[in-house]
């Protein structure tokens, strides 16, 4: 395969659909849509987790409801298998936790007509403060 | 190929040889040897750049001279081609400017018997105060 030249669409319509469900407490557990039942890689926190049933247990262990995200950058290149690698940077706020910025990286990778997401891993961006 | 298992080491190991090197103003144009001179990308606070040569130019427009960086977080994961993806999070301060979080995404794949980095995407975390 080739460089998908739409890596750019791609990347933006990706984040804004993925985070249409995932910030959705009544359709979060959909995201696993997006996964690989084998394949795909999730580090959520420092937290590794391999495969779609994995992936759907740890969505639905996470106790937040309400999410607000306001996405600062996506920045998306094309790979030479025809998937996009994509980071986002923005900020979030979980019910009443106080708002954090986060970071978070998605690499996806054609199967059949497809893009599915085989690598994810998410950090909130906390700091030492020293 | 398969999974590299040692990815996580492979991760922290090239973080800290990486920085090493580009942190070091009379070391830093030798990053250069890490990329490919066709396949590699980099997107560096939003601009594109493929290939090894156009990634050099870039490294050698920087105006800074010191950086001083303090590493939050390193995640990563190994990918099916046998290549590891990494995300740092962390700070930094270059010369006199005031210090920064910063995000930076490294995708290294193989090429023979060793890795280059094939994927290179570095952000500094700066969020709309809205």
């Amino acid at each position: 395969m080739s460089l998908n030249l739409q890596y750019e669409d791609i990347g933006k319509e990706f984040v804004q659909q993925y985070y249409a469900i995932f910030d959705d407490p009544a359709n979060r557990e959909n995201v696993i849509n997006f996964y690989n039942a084998t394949d795909s890689f999730m580090t959520f926190e420092g937290n590794q987790i391999q495969g779609a049933p994995k992936i759907l247990e740890k969505v639905q262990s996470l106790s937040f409801q309400k999410i607000a995200r306001v996405i600062t950058t996506v920045d998306s290149q094309p790979t030479f298998d025809g998937g996009v690698l994509i980071i986002v940077l923005g900020r979030l706020k979980c019910d009443d936790d106080p708002p954090h910025a986060f970071s978070q990286i998605f690499l996806l990778k054609p199967n059949g007509g497809s893009l599915f997401v085989a690598h994810d891993i998410f950090r909130l961006n906390i700091h030492n403060s020293a």
